[in-house]
């Protein structure tokens, strides 16, 4: 595959951009990797030296219908058309907020932000607004976006005190939770948490049985407000919010990527019970009230149900996985697929461990199937069975291309 | 004025919505005023009322050059068609990249995010990561963003260690800048300060003769990065940074609003001497490769240098100042309006104060010329000399009407 047009792009982009590609796409690029995308459609785009791709990363997830989908983003041109960002809201914010309220389980009102850290970083300032405490507890290795709390220590441009405030309990562990919640009793806010353990660079944990209610039951205890960070998972585990799909019921829930299926939207919403909380936290900004992603988000959700998304993502993800595992056998290698079916982590187990997974997600990339090799992967309902086979077909020749 | 279906639809949002209309849209929001809009055109929005108004808030500033321009938005379009979300960044990105370093005075390099608090903040870890120092010298009332360290202590959600390493100084006032400095010396990473004065419910300040230069060489001399926050001013003053006008260099720019006219882009741009630091540091977000917003923001640039916007602008903001003082002193009030032309913030001085003011604006939003008491406005390129002949017999009908 020549990726002469997109390396030589990069090589102008280094001066002046730092690092060329900066944030979480810069780390997918290596000295033969594409780098820009030339157009996109349904599951697929093609890069500027014309090759195409079977997309699984679907844009780290906003997109979920397929891309250009002429639905939503006819809904977000008809409404850009009559005003986008304008010195008044759009009644489309108040259809949408009904909308979530309607769809999310749990949901009694909705705010709007841009990017997901957006409703991750207002969903704390409303549990400590309500609860008058300071600590947050999250889970080692999970990820609510960049904002200051969230930066990891020692991170360049982050201080100590970002995190002094900031607790972390290990995965599925209610015990480390408890001694947190003890420890700190009286002055813990929030503990916030995705659906299921989806970090970067090792196997993604789905919950115990019994963690999420145990969890719950913790928190309502210990007056400590359960946020659960569904800007990943979301759309693709259950249409009415992950946590309907484990059985517990979060006070406030974080939406964005797949809601405006690649419009730029992100969404808190909440239980009655905090409404008063968040009227009383200042947390805008001048492109909090796009109208046109509010009517992409109000027509992606129209879709998703419509396409009865979430379930169609777990079979083409189910059948995927069971795909690639089948030719990694028949190849000798153990590929392990973990995390929800829809937005499978792989990873080859055993000989050659990380090295020889990076090399074989290369040469997958390489022959048109774009996938990564330290991140987790999204399925959409754009994806075909074409794409399934042509996908198993490449991991089958990389395999291939890559045995000594 | 009749407002009835805005009010009774911002009945509606307050089941659904904390507070109704959150954020920084919230504060205008009265009994009577117009809540929602239903299509916007140039330099005018209409409400679900139909209710027209010449709109001199501009979103807040994104429209620069017109509500629904054909360049800007035909631009965004064809980019979306082509691809908005991807796995890949566009090369539009460095197409806009280009342009910014091109066009602004000492930009050597530039990054994107969503909200103008994007680039600052990012803004503020470059500098904490350049320098290995940790406090934030800002201005008393400068306002740059809902991010933590930007909260107003005691704000709800807030904790007082979002604040403890931001420190604070007068707008204009080199000596308390210079104690700050000297007190915390070597422990100041930046300062970071609007180009002009332009807080909210108080007069806006021009920078004092030598003000910038002298700050300029305080910085220099402390080893302190000087951060110019030109979100709000940008492009309004200067198409090369406000700074250019005020004839200094400051290390790191942060643009936003007009920058895409109404899309959703903010970006951060700098000097070649903390590109190394800009690296380093990890931000990012789900949407801050979104391309149609930076196509749109190439396609404003262009626009922007074509109508000359900035001098436009000021000429513009300058006549319809000096109408408005005109009108208000044939009724024996004297309306002040200070910052810079093209972004006016008015207060009637004198008898009644605030609210008298507060009654004269409402009383020119009801006949048609969107205004706010608390805030500075913003002139565009789109508005006319019928606007501005409008809005002073608007605002002369205004007096008349609440005249005991």
């Amino acid at each position: 595959m020549d990726t002469t047009k997109s390396q030589a792009l990069y090589e102008r982009a280094k001066k002046v951009i730092p690092k060329g590609i900066h944030g979480h796409y810069g780390y997918a690029v290596t000295d033969a990797s594409p780098v820009f995308f030339e157009r996109a459609e349904g599951a697929h785009f093609t890069d500027i030296d014309g090759n195409d791709y079977v997309d699984w990363m679907c844009a780290y997830g906003p997109m979920i219908l397929g891309y250009n989908h002429p639905a939503v983003d006819g809904a977000a041109a008809k409404q850009m058309a009559a005003g986008n960002t304008v010195s008044l809201a759009s009644p489309v914010l108040v259809e949408l907020a009904e909308r979530l309220v309607d769809q999310i389980t749990g949901a009694d009102w909705a705010l709007f932000g841009k990017n997901g850290a957006d409703g991750t970083t207002l969903a704390v300032m409303v549990a400590r607004a309500a609860t008058g405490r300071k600590y947050v507890v999250k889970v080692d290795g999970g990820y609510h976006g960049a904002a200051a709390w969230m930066q990891t220590p020692g991170n360049p441009g982050s201080t100590p005190l970002d995190h002094e405030l900031v607790l972390s309990v290990p995965w599925n562990d209610t015990a480390a939770l408890q001694r947190v919640l003890d420890e700190h009793d009286g002055d813990v806010a929030c503990f916030i948490s995705s659906p299921y353990h989806h970090p970067v660079f090792v196997d993604n944990e789905l919950p115990a049985d019994g963690y999420w209610s145990a969890v719950e039951t913790m928190c309502r205890k210990a007056g400590v407000v359960l946020i659960v960070d569904d800007v990943r998972a979301g759309f693709r585990i259950d249409l009415r919010g992950s946590h309907t799909a484990y059985g517990f019921q979060p006070d406030l829930m974080c939406f964005g990527k797949a809601l405006g299926n690649g419009h730029p939207i992100a969404a808190l919403t909440g239980s009655d019970a905090l409404k008063s909380a968040a009227t009383d936290v200042f947390y805008t900004g001048t492109q909090f009230f796009n109208a046109g992603p509010m009517a992409a988000a109000v027509a992606t959700l129209d879709e998703l149900v419509a396409t009865d998304a979430a379930d169609r993502i777990t079979d083409l993800g189910e059948r995927l996985n069971a795909g690639l595992v089948d030719v990694a056998v028949s190849h000798g290698h153990d590929l392990r697929a973990t995390g929800v079916p829809g937005m499978p982590y792989y990873r080859i187990a055993g000989e050659g461990g990380a090295k020889f997974h990076a090399r074989w997600i290369a040469a997958c990339v390489e022959r048109g199937a774009y996938l990564l090799s330290y991140h987790n992967h999204f399925v959409s309902v754009a994806h075909t069975d074409e794409d399934l086979k042509r996908t198993w077909d490449i991991a089958d020749q990389a395999f291939t291309a890559i045995a000594d």
